[in-house]
């Protein structure tokens, strides 16, 4: 069957807010990384949970592949409808529909990205802590376990999503979780949802998880001489239980791409920025013990700040990094991508991944969120040069087989999609026949996001 | 088919390790709560993952149910064999394998304590916080998703585990998660297992996050009018961002009870109590800020602590409640029974819940951990007197009702077993059948502790 068959119900249903325009399907078939243009077949902008739940009805039973769709930036190809079908765009379910100050979480549409949400909290001393740097919806935040800078103190979208509306495979409309914080009643669908990359289900609701405005923000900045000494210094600051809110680490790569971007000299040295949350009295002795310990591991230049302008300098380095080092190369293109190990590991799964992309000719600087033992390395290729992508993935692969000889991860926080599914039998061996056996049990035809994470239908 | 069929293949597997004495099935078929002692047809003690895969084969294969169980301290009938079949006792297999001072994470086995563990940490400075008051093993507190007194600030055994080796039904073993703090790879089967009481899979090895003994800790006491004043003072407290490690509440029964049982004359009110953990400064600095927030809900007799001794002191109240309440009605048992609603309606839940107990004649003390808007009532009722526990099992029934009114959640940390199964469908609808739909994917013959938890096979 093909979409032609399910386009005159569809178009009942949902009239001028279903599209085959080409614009439309081509502003829904780029990626932010190295995926080809691929167009869907249509383009969907639900209003309701009942039209989600339609259209899903009207897809299934002309087997028509189904792809929720965020803002656009998820980096391994979740949202890309490279099956053909329909994609979900959650553009027009962006209400922020509560917020409960006495329970610090609001309940939302998928679609309400985190810039907006935040933007509506501003107000009321609380806000939404996750931030994977893209502006990106809350609905597509979950659906790939979004995480970034500040998991370390508030948790990834497992910890911050406290219960979903979904739309399943045959229409049928599902709640998972309660209002209550926890709960011991039966197995933790709202888990299950979180992360699935839109394979089981459409989240078309969710209650997150609010956490009050600090009163007070310190930022600090230091310099190392070798990878191992910043890490140390982490760990060390980690077990004396210094509750860090961000702690990220830029190599000297980086440094470099920034230095030239924004007219800085940052020593050509990798570095940490660290941020501190809680009383004003909190933050200044957190950040005078960070700077003891630094001192412990031959840390440089160790600078802190308390102002909102101070901090912002400091912190210069982390957020220009991405386009300083995509402007590093004129029309460069970059396949950015992430690996997660156990800290113990991290200093040496960083180094050897340096290593391995200086042998290979290949330019990575390397940036990550050190506390989670979490990085990224944006791998530069020429896009009109084909062997070079292949290079590059290449040394994206031969990251991932890495982590998983550390003990970690192929993906800290990106997800599979497509880029990264070729590694899920090494990484969970029969458990990814089971999650195999889960997406059957739910999906039997394999409406949802065909060809993503989980194993293909037999 | 029964035991009988499959005990010489279990009796060649174990050996001395499988038993059908009655003093064992006597020791496995009684319940700290109210239900009526069960005998299994027979109790397994494996030593390795190996053995308990075996075991699960032999048992599916002639159809005999299979039943973890850790210490059987879980309140809601988990461990008990109400379909006859084999108990699985992993308390040979108590092992720490591996701790990581670095990564603050321990690989270990299922049967070991929570206690066992800590003392296994005590010189590593590091520690295992969830607490759910009894002597568990960390298998059964992942299998019944435990929480306690630091959840508030630690989390519950949803946050700490991070991964699992699991047998399933047709005994296979899988891994789930790694030793990387996280991971988007795919569906969060760790926390599936995690509360599914074992009606998914046996937990043979786990891995558990750690955390950095404090530095210091305080402790406070504060009697108050009202429960309502009580629950907002910790509502501002919790949005100002201090954090609380533990914040517990008990009502004046509870505390007549204490004085009765432990010869002291706290005042007659609802108390609080709290703890903080940080560094010597910031938990001097928190009490404080603590204090003053109690000053405006009308907070009486505000107390701190740092000493050991004292904190122990201000604790009395909460340690001794359960025994005291108990002790207070000569030969009595207790219903103990957890509701967990949002933190916005607890104190009209809490007090809805006193009325109701006092117009129908009930004892029940109510305490609880009141950041998670989880309260316990421990529903004293005389063994001898069927109708006496039917009234106190109608007035948990009530607060269920509640709970779900008040958009809480059956249970927060005690979990289903069979106790609180027929409200399933209330509290997850359609969900509920979801939850179904795994347990028939994973478990098709219903191998695993039937009739707990999941809808009953069809």
């Amino acid at each position: 069957m093909t979409l032609e068959n399910a386009w005159p119900e569809l178009d009942n249903v949902l009239g001028d807010r279903v599209t085959r325009s080409k614009p439309e399907l081509v502003a829904h078939g780029a990626s932010e990384s190295y995926f080809p243009l691929t167009l869907p077949e249509a383009v969907a902008y639900p209003e309701s949970t009942e039209e989600v739940s339609a259209l899903v009805r009207i897809c299934a039973a002309h087997d028509v592949p189904v792809i929720g769709y965020g803002a656009g930036t998820s980096l391994e190809g979740q949202a890309q409808a490279f099956s053909g079908g329909l994609v979900v765009d959650f553009a027009r379910m962006n209400k922020v529909l509560e917020v409960s100050q006495a329970d610090m979480d609001a309940r939302i549409q998928p679609g309400v990205t985190r810039e907006a949400l935040n933007e509506d909290l501003r107000a009321t001393g609380l806000f939404f802590p996750v931030d994977p740097g893209a502006n990106a919806t809350l609905g597509g935040m979950a659906s790939t376990r979004a995480s970034g800078t500040t998991a370390v103190r508030y948790g990834t979208m497992r910890d911050n999503v406290l219960g979903l509306e979904v739309v399943l495979a045959d229409g049928r409309v599902i709640r998972t979780g309660t209002r209550a914080r926890k709960s011991a009643a039966g197995y933790d669908l709202t888990g299950l949802f979180v992360g699935a990359e839109g394979t089981l289900g459409l989240i078309t609701e969710m209650v997150v998880r609010l956490h009050g405005q600090p009163e007070a923000v310190s930022a600090a900045v230091c310099a190392f001489d070798t990878i191992g000494d910043a890490v140390r210094a982490v760990t060390d600051t980690i077990q004396i239980g210094i509750p860090m809110a961000r702690i990220e680490f830029v190599d000297a790569a980086s440094v470099a791409a920034v230095n030239a971007y924004s007219g800085m000299d940052m020593p050509l040295k990798p570095h940490l920025l660290v941020e501190f949350h809680g009383s004003e009295a909190g933050v200044a002795e957190q950040a005078e013990s960070f700077g003891e310990i630094l001192a412990d591991h031959k840390g440089r230049g160790f600078q802190w700040a308390v102002t909102a302008e101070d901090r912002k300098a400091l912190w210069t380095v982390r957020h220009h990094a991405h386009w300083a080092i995509l402007a590093g190369r004129k029309g460069a293109r970059a396949v950015v991508t992430d690996i997660c190990v156990p800290i113990s590991r991290l200093a040496e799964t960083v180094e050897a991944t340096q290593a391995d992309l200086e042998a290979h000719g290949i330019a990575g600087p390397i940036l990550g969120h050190v506390g989670d033992g979490n990085f990224h390395a944006i791998l530069l290729f020429d896009p009109d040069d084909p062997a070079e992508l292949d290079r590059v993935k290449a040394a994206a692969d031969r990251m991932v087989t890495l982590a998983l000889k550390m003990g970690g991860t192929a993906t800290g926080e990106h997800g599979i999609g497509i880029g990264k599914k070729g590694f899920m039998p090494r990484e969970h061996g029969e458990a990814w026949q089971v999650m195999g056996q889960i997406k059957q049990a739910l999906d039997p035809k394999g409406v949802f996001n065909p060809g993503k994470l989980a194993p293909d239908a037999k």
